[in-house]
């Protein structure tokens, strides 16, 4: 995980990279939300109503994890937070306990606004069924690209992506959601618009253009592969950014955790 | 807290004396153990079912206690544990939380045993009504008598203790559960059995007799007192007990968390 997020641009200097779990004040700082939250409001988060209701054993972790995810928002005073539509109730519950701590011990967290990302990411389908999302989960690696597949993995899964029986290469992401997909796909790694994309592509049957896809995914993602491999072979390295990547975390988080100490009685001011 | 343990003979050389909230590694061992376990066996503990049916809106916190106690417990590897009957439950909880876990990562944990304390303590009952507990949540602070109650308090309290219509002093807690119960606390004090003590005090009435029992307290609280004030005066004193204990506490929770956490997978080996 490590490897792939520095490999696709996360620059350690900027960014401050860590593991959670070396960072105690996140589990802290959930014990004295969760004191905060009252069970009803957690048991009516749909993520959680969804999970719970596939499982016979609902294990604890399902039920508090979004208290946690607070914490983690709120350890560093976040005031904006990147969130898919289906954390926007979670984010909701971390202004809600970011309001509920200030009003009881005094102005402490600003609450965090959300950021809907607007772009197409959120649009990728899968390559084996065009109606569903393009998922990490799913049962089939052959409906979605990953990003250390070999390059034969990627020409095989452009290859057999799922389209119509209409030749032509044309965005209709409607009526042709199969092949409007590849278009998406090729748009997002090219920056080229889907319509141009169509206009290069007029020549090309929908398999011919499969090629296509396969080339600008190749190229794009080949770097990005050979960079996790490098990395991969050299784990001191990786321990050495998560490390530093804490040791900057924690000196955050315990600003905060000694600040929310002292104001619920924890510590003698 | 802290003077008060001091100050009735808890060795800070002896016993580590120290907050729980300095020693992150309970909330990190919890957040684990919480992982391993289900929503229904914490909605099944009595205490949770009892305090819940009370309250309209039920903080997470009270839910999910009994498995930070079980942290507690397992953070130190601990193999007996002094409980109530009322806590038996709980600790059952934790000895099925160390046997989940060794099964699944390997043995780690002992699983702590019960020791349930045959002693008078948890019969001794309130000075207001002696068919309930003494209790120190009671909203009646005459129902009990406290540490640190000056000589005039606990003369007053023992006075107005609720006793029956019969004069005699004698010890027969289920007809005469008043007077038995101030003889059951002149019995601990002193050492003296309850038999002994109705024969000594033959003589008296049981008015004359609150006030002997009233003596006895003074004469055991009075030093506890003094030493109570005399600490409270000192609170760089306390405060580096407590430093102490909390730097030993979390040296030796340090090694089993790093141990759980390496076992878990949070860690290289």
């Amino acid at each position: 995980m490590t490897a792939t997020l520095l490999s696709c641009g996360i620059n350690p200097d900027k960014s401050i990279l860590f593991q959670q779990s070396r960072v105690s004040q996140h589990v802290e700082l959930c014990w004295v939300l969760g004191s905060l939250t009252t069970m009803a409001r957690l048991g009516h988060l749909p993520q959680f109503k969804e999970k719970s209701a596939r499982l016979k054993e609902v294990p604890l972790g399902i039920f508090i994890y979004p208290v946690l995810q607070a914490a983690d928002i709120l350890l560093y005073k976040g005031t904006h937070v990147p969130v898919g539509e289906d954390q926007l109730q979670h984010l909701q519950l971390a202004q809600h306990l970011a309001r509920t701590f200030n009003n009881r011990f005094g102005e402490t967290f600003p609450v965090p606004k959300a950021i809907i990302g607007k772009d197409s990411i959120g649009r990728l389908k899968s390559l084996r069924d065009p109606l569903k999302k393009m998922s990490k989960s799913d049962a089939d690696p052959r409906s979605r690209i990953e990003l250390t597949d070999s390059s034969e993995a990627i020409l095989d899964k452009c290859k057999k992506a799922i389209t119509d029986f209409t030749s032509a290469v044309t965005f209709d992401p409607r009526e042709r959601p199969g092949i409007a997909n590849l278009i998406t796909i090729h748009s997002m790694l090219s920056g080229i618009n889907p319509e141009d994309i169509c206009k290069e592509s007029a020549h090309l049957d929908t398999g011919k253009y499969k090629l296509v896809v396969a080339k600008v995914v190749e190229d794009k993602l080949s770097p990005i592969r050979e960079k996790i491999c490098d990395l991969m072979s050299r784990p001191q390295y990786l321990e050495d950014v998560l490390e530093e990547g804490a040791e900057k975390a924690s000196s955050i988080a315990e600003l905060t955790w000694q600040d929310v100490k002292t104001k619920i009685g924890f510590k003698l001011s």
